[in-house]
């Protein structure tokens, strides 16, 4: 049995664990939506604190608000930000769509810890009231966008692109450092004309470069702020000018470009900034999934694979198969950016599912988004610091493929003709021969010639110097 | 120009190409949704004449309709269902949610035939009219999905299962003409401990036959019909008794096991039975993604891939390297499942959105349903009789994997030990040695020993005979 | 700092916290994969539990295992079926795709806890050996798939399927006693013909049961077991006959009826009936999604919406608008819909993914699964406590709806025809009129004839009594 | 029977009809691929036309081709490009997934033109080769996907950004409109603060503009074009600078800005700025979703609905009701998007698939992006012209509804505190009070200051002008 005290709402008095800094709304949404284990993500609660802060100023400044409650609120606020408070906030994901509950929750922790500094008592919601103060100039309905628009901006800044900027620079410096590897190219996971190990690799560099630079278009979309449009767009009970100014209030705690969002009505109604960058991220996970594939299929084997890579033994691959090391952190990634494309799909729905001036999807919009933002960010960087950095390509292999391949007859094409190129390769095959003793059997290439022109190191490419 | 006549409906008078059977609403829904090309799928037109064939009928029997005119009604639905008046029906699938155009189109095109049959002239309406008298004791809102659970229920039967079971035979052929050939597993793309082709292809046979089962336990559900609810689902203006009597009618012509609904407010809200089916499709969609997959891999080569596998040369595959011969028929068949797996996701979509008495996302879940069908019923098919039918194993290839493995180490781990089983494949593998002179090297067993423990024929499984 | 000690595992030693049952494999897998936040979910940690203590006792009894050891290890086992051991398992989701990593933490802390027991010192390994002993005759690659089947049964039938049976018993209750309220019935969300309110939550009803029958009807097929296929799907390693003695152990203590999977093949290379299952669990979420959908907006008001139901008022609605009430149990209910729909996604897509003997997308299905499967309980469970049992019918705005009608004019069509019937309504409609006012202006039809066939409570279907 | 002639490809002989163009690369893959009945879409053809003429000028120009046959290959190309020959691309999307197949059909189809125009007889192959000179310096590996965005950026720039531009001019001109129309706001579906019709309409009209930005934000990226990366992407077989020639020679003909791809192996191995454009127009379809669907609603009725707009009666809206007229083209609309949905799906999982050098989903994603952009263009069309342009507010209902309004307690809440207003609304709606008498008998606030305060066109925003 805990302590608990009283606390009231419009609704009613409800007890509330005494050691506890949250009220009423907090508690009946902890008994009513007994829903899952997930809890509202910290970003946004932090992002919250940042909102709060950012108002208290903004109320103080533009008039309304006594200076001294806006600082102990202020203070309260910034504690929240900082994760100092985080055990305040335990409710689910799973709440209400305008997720008004954790606005709540926001405000009646704030309201508490400012009344207790002013010399209040927790519970009496004075001198500070979560609404008329915390809350002022207010609605769940601005706020929840604004703290979803900071949270994910500021998590994609200093998680996903930092993780992502640190894999393309692995990926490029093995695409310059393994440039004269000659290796076979496969198409339709058919052998094909050769290119090096490093153009192989600068393929999976620049699919990470445009990626990144999707994302980064993508993101400024994120950072206007619904901040001011309260209820229902209108801004109704905020001052003339509040928009503007907590945006840049906001803008300057978190040192990112916030500015007011033009229509508020729209930002209410859907999360379109935040269905795009996501989108821009799934795009970079459906590149990451093919360049976690190539790599676990180069690197298959070891004896019976393809074997062109060897990755890292970080740990033993099998309960009951002694000796076996897996590709485990490209399972890992694989399998985030599984999720991830789920995440799109719950993202996309719920977009869709406005209705006049609110979309009420929020919560689980938010989880969705920062769960794949969060995840991607860790996987990248365990993909890279456990795998990339110990890949290694096995050169006794790579050669053997280029040796036996019968795919280099597409240099004799533009001398001898397709037809008659065809049909050397598909003698080679049919007889087992290689390729340069089915082309001269054929009549169509002299020895001499055939030695000039099948030179794989002159088939790299106009642009590639040969070797 | 086209010569016209004049057509009516409660909105008043349209001009109709003089040459059509269609009335003024298939005409004003021509003019008001010139959107994409995708016609209504004749599946469902065919279905809508077996419907209006069965109404005429039961209505007669019912007390309503004059026996003439059911039999002029009867004969003309006969045709559209046999689909001799396909052209009648231009409609296209993004109209209106219920389906009512193209219901009213069969209305139309069914009551101009028959007044024709019965002496009258099209556009008048008389003697048949086509709200009065083709669509008497019906709505669109229960004609529409009833015609959707028909068309479905028909093409899964006639064309799907077919094409899954000739493919689960050449499979199951295959797993028993294989079973003798041992060759090496691999899990994570790794090598692993051995088994035989037969066995491999017994589980693509066992995905199909179940994945077939599956689709058989969905089918009933779509065998219970709206048809009789009307308008909201209470079957206003349908005599007591139709909805059973239609769906004997339907059941007799169809040859199909069709019933009424139970519920008709949940027949019109949904279709809930249809997604179920669908799921099973999606899963049976994954499962042939698999198996394709995997054949493309095994295939891979022909000189520096997995090359366990020979697949017909079908066509040539390359524009630029000559003799290339790829696994289309695997990139047609993983294409369509792919376009499967988006089908599913609308199909999921558009039946969430159900409003109140009605679902009006009909026709989208009708083209995406059918699309999946027809699309993996013909990819089965070409896939069987292109790829699989020519299948060849190519033995050198996969003898020599086998020799090769150091997974066969797991057979050692029962006698030695997992932690020394995993020390001599570690040793093997680092130093490039056959498994069995690393084994022998540990100490850790005799030449004897390993020769009798370590046999590829006897790593088959404790049900296996040993060959 | 902790204390630590020392573990090994055959890729060397490792410092793992001295007070932590777990051994080394754990240890690498916690520093390898510092990815997200998402643990393992417990009812696949409690699964683990019931099948080591399963194949401890079948490994005695089919002759590999000393009884003391055996009974040591069941022990052990048995704690982790009952959860007394969860904080021993601190992977999270995203590491090897095959759950290696999971199940060598369960054959870590047995072990530990088993050697304890018998006398001997935590990482020792002995006298009980986490692979020699504790996975006997297993492998990851069946063991896993095992754990999945037994924690998605042991879920679904403990949690979903009795919060979806209480959901229907509610709605079922509310279509009985709310047969007599008659209402407007609203297709293409226009007004049309009538039907009770007990009608319309009968169709709910309907939604709900069918939902359960399909999901019910998928059951069956995760009851099948891939235990026994050890490796690679052959069983090397396991003793004959213990695939099927191993399910009856399981099914023994769980009393659930699970059997051995027919192919093992097929059983390690993808979650086939899982994907299946969830695909009845996604189509419920559908009808779900359209039930609260329908309520929500049944309840629109309280002044200038539908306001045909009173939902009851749990919590403040607004942190800004005063005395504001939502449908915030609707919400969170959709909101998990739209996860479920996500999840499915994320599932058919790993399912696909499967490659040679082995699908490496494990972890992330359960995860989903899991999720769709515990959300889904806890909503429904929800929604019918916190919603259902206090809704309440708004008689004076339902009456006022039929009152007003204009589609009671479908029931004169019969006698007047369509055409004549909709200039009636046409005229009613622009000139403002009642529909009896226009219907007798129009001289098609008496007053007499008008109040005796224009009866709501006659227009409720055939197979309704009228009231 | 049709009359045959022999055509021959590197496989051997085939017959071929007489009167068509093509050879026999495309009849094998008719005879091969009976797979549904999607053609390859036709954008896609003509951007093979326009390829083949660049690619025949740009051969000439760097050394290759002699000018004769450039000339007449340029000529044939153009005829390609313009449509007259469509009849000659028979092939399905369900083909090999490099598009292979299609860009022989055009390699044939042109060969046969032109040798045809210089007195050539087709299937000779001869004065023009279809590989050795229509193909020359291309493969079909960077010569579909340059058509792919060759084909979707003309059908962004010339079809959906024009409609979407006619949608938003609408709504941004009804916003301007319709500001003086003064409403009540609805959130949660619920009753809330009031605001302007107009003001409701610039929220559908920013997510119009914004969404629209997006897709011009996300398009340059497709303008990177793959030609000139050849068979693996080194530009095997293309002269020095042809990818850069070929590029500009594209650009001219067309008038868009396309340049090369920089890196030529990621342009093979993956579609990523085609799926991120896919993202910025399923996020556009997200919106249309919302805007349609609040259409819909605020249009139901017309007698038991919200009632606040008047759509235009375009077609009979029941076969049953007569005299309903149903919101269709917003129907079509939302169907149209939930098929984009699904399109993303596949596009997305599409993308996931690349292997090594080439990702051959090629065709599938052709048909699901030009579908998208096909259909959204011709349903907000559609939607503009036949929904829209006649839509019409009813403004007694409107007025009626902020009459009624409780939320207007809202404006109190400053003066009296948020407690006390909730106290008075509520009070408003247990006893059926308006708001006014409800606030007056509370005693908290004046008669006279109620009415000077509680002014809907005072509550509608601190930057819109009073009225």
């Amino acid at each position: 049995m805990t302590d608990t005290r009283t606390e009231t709402d419009s609704m009613g008095a409800i007890a509330v664990p005494a050691d506890r800094l949250w009220g009423a709304q907090t508690q009946r949404s902890l008994e009513n939506f007994r829903i899952g284990s997930e809890r509202m993500p910290l970003p946004i609660i932090h992002a919250l604190g940042i909102i709060k802060a950012a108002a208290a100023r903004t109320n103080t400044r533009l008039g309304g608000l006594d200076p001294s409650l806006a600082t102990a609120i202020a203070n309260a606020a910034q504690e929240v930000a900082d994760g100092l408070l985080d055990a305040e906030f335990p409710l689910v994901v799973w709440q209400t769509g305008s997720g008004t509950q954790t606005n709540m929750n926001a405000n009646e922790v704030i309201a508490n810890r400012a009344s207790e500094a002013l010399g209040g008592r927790r519970g009496t919601k004075a001198p500070v009231h979560p609404n008329d103060h915390v809350n002022l100039s207010q609605s769940s309905n601005d706020t929840f966008p604004t703290a979803l628009h900071i949270a994910a901006a500021r998590e994609v800044f200093s998680r996903l692109l930092p993780a992502l900027r640190a894999m393309h620079a692995d990926l490029a410096a093995k695409a310059a450092g393994w440039d004269t590897i000659i290796k076979i190219g496969r198409t339709h996971t058919q052998d094909a004309t050769p290119l090096t190990l490093g153009q192989e690799f600068s393929g999976y560099a620049a699919h990470l470069q445009d990626g990144i630079a999707r994302i980064e278009m993508a993101l400024p979309g994120i950072l206007a702020l619904a901040q001011g449009g309260t209820a229902v767009g209108t801004g109704l009970n905020a001052p003339k000018g509040f928009a503007e100014a907590i945006a840049i209030e906001i803008a300057t705690s978190t040192g990112l470009n916030f500015i007011t969002a033009p229509n508020k009505f729209a930002a209410l109604a859907g999360q379109d900034a935040l269905l795009f960058l996501h989108g821009a991220i799934e795009g970079m996970a459906t590149s990451l999934y093919k360049i976690a594939s190539d790599i676990r299929l180069l690197g298959s084997g070891p004896r019976a694979g393809l074997g062109e890579l060897a990755l890292p033994e970080n740990e033993p691959g099998s309960s009951i198969m002694p000796g076996k090391v897996n590709p485990t952190q490209a399972e890992a990634l694989t399998q985030v950016c599984a999720r991830v494309l789920g995440n799109h799909a719950t993202l996309a729905f719920a977009n869709s599912q406005g209705q006049f001036e609110l979309n009420v999807y929020r919560p689980v919009m938010a989880h969705a988004f920062l769960q794949s933002v969060g995840l991607l960010a860790d996987a990248a960087t365990s993909f890279t610091e456990h795998l990339l950095a110990g890949l290694q390509p096995r050169r006794d292999n790579i050669a053997r493929g280029v040796q036996n391949s019968l795919m280099l007859v597409t240099a004799l094409a533009p001398t001898i003709g397709y037809d008659t190129a065809a049909k050397i390769a598909k003698t080679a095959h049919e007889q087992g021969l290689t390729l340069r003793e089915a082309a001269i059997a054929s009549g169509a290439v002299t020895a001499e010639d055939y030695d000039r022109i099948v030179d794989p190191a002159r088939m790299l490419g106009p642009d590639h110097e040969p070797q």
